[in-house]
């Protein structure tokens, strides 16, 4: 396994790859990694030839208040985890190579950001989108691999590969939880145990809110009031609670027959998404 | 020639030249042809194996009160132009796959359009840098020629080439002019012969001013006035004339050793652009 730290590196292996007509897959994170990225590298494993994974704490995703500064690091444990699941290549960025002097350029969608974390996170798709093109132009992946827990992200990412003729196919590969249903995520390193035992709220809300509607609850309301029931009286603090049409993340009356719940919650100071399939 | 008009015939092409070894290099045009664009054909052709001009006529980079629907087309004779230059495929996307519904992704620069033509031009290059990412994606192109007189735009597609780390040479090829120094511009297409006579003006007015900068003047009030003087005085209408540094484009107060006179000029109806590079 070969750590390359420099854009122009990457490039060239990526080309020499490419002459070679070996498949290239991506693994965006921000490093931290958990089971949960693991299966993400598993995923790009099947599919191709060479499997990159970046690490990259992209500041321009975090908001002002946001957890930039804390937000976990150890790189020398992911390095062993990756090289243990058969990573190819560890590009890790510089700072000052992502971001240089007189940096200007956004990449940005106008309409599936307003919705869901979007809202709560003023600018965050916005990095979200910057900085994948940005490490997409580095790798020049055939295939980039995201997780289906970052719902909306995984829905930016599509559409931005859809309008600006990438040519990468974008694969989404489904949550990975513990035991008790908690999806996994580097900040749930945030909560004290109480916290972690709290956290299992989220995915019950959702997972009620989805009985009701396989049980024939079709209004949107009912499904929300008891989200919030659930992760309220777990002693945790709602963000929002949503049901929305997959596609469009618009906020749905009624449950239709492609429907998707979704949740942000804080437990104790840390901020936890989530997400689920209503039916089928 | 071959002339292409998908999206994915076009990638696949390329990335059989990329697997040969083949460099790339792309001339974006909105088409309608002259000696202009065919000298950044000759520029690639000097340097690349395999040269591709696009032709597409951007809705994005138009105003709604702009040309888009009047801007002159005539493929037929681009088509004949191109193949007697040596042009390997003429890339024709067309505007279903360029913008399909749904489309809601922008690139767009913070700080560079704030100058010039971008403060006349809401939007403008937001269209310019938006297609281009995609004629980009698209080609896959080793190297991109622009040319020197759309001089803004050069700058924001070179600023935009380093920020989002594209793997792309961005090459700049000398103003092709006409025998009385007008600059070759789709757009001369749309003067009456009277206004043809009269547009020389731009060019007499950029010169007289860095005849008098290499003359000694340092004052740009002075170079402003006398520019505005000579294209009123031809009976043209000045949009603005300006005096900048030639990486920023902010205005300057004082030449300095790296200047450059922009004008945009409308003759008649038709608005022209034109830039010299004052000292040196």
């Amino acid at each position: 396994m070969k750590v390359i730290r420099t854009v122009s590196e990457m490039q060239a292996l990526s080309r020499s790859w490419a002459r070679q007509g070996t498949v290239i897959g991506l693994v965006p994170t921000m490093g931290f990694l958990h089971e949960g990225h693991l299966s993400l590298v598993d995923t790009a494993r099947e599919r191709c030839g060479a499997v990159v994974v970046s690490i990259f704490v992209n500041p321009m995703q975090f908001g002002p208040k946001e957890d930039f500064n804390a937000y976990p690091r150890n790189e020398k444990q992911d390095l062993e985890l990756l090289e243990a699941r058969g990573t190819d290549v560890v590009f890790i960025p510089q700072l000052d190579e992502m971001y240089p002097k007189g940096f200007e350029t956004r990449v940005e969608l106008t309409r599936l950001p307003n919705h869901l974390c979007g809202l709560r996170r003023e600018g965050h798709f916005r990095g979200v989108t910057t900085v994948v093109l940005k490490l997409f132009a580095a790798v020049l992946p055939n295939i980039a691999v995201f997780g289906e827990k970052d719902y909306q992200q995984l829905l930016v990412i599509q559409r931005m590969v859809r309008d600006l003729n990438l040519p990468i196919e974008v694969v989404a590969a489904p949550t990975v939880r513990e035991p008790d249903g908690l999806a996994m995520s580097s900040r749930n390193s945030y909560l004290s145990p109480e916290e972690r035992t709290m956290a299992s709220c989220v995915f019950q809300a959702l997972q009620r809110a989805r009985q009701m509607a396989n049980g024939g609850v079709v209004d949107t309301i009912m499904l929300r009031r008891a989200m919030t029931e659930i992760i309220e009286q777990a002693g945790a603090q709602v963000d929002y609670v949503a049901v929305v049409d997959p596609d469009t993340l618009e906020e749905l009356l009624l449950v239709k027959e492609r429907a998707h719940a979704a949740v942000a919650a804080f437990v104790g100071r840390t901020r936890l998404i989530d997400n689920i399939r209503l039916k089928g």
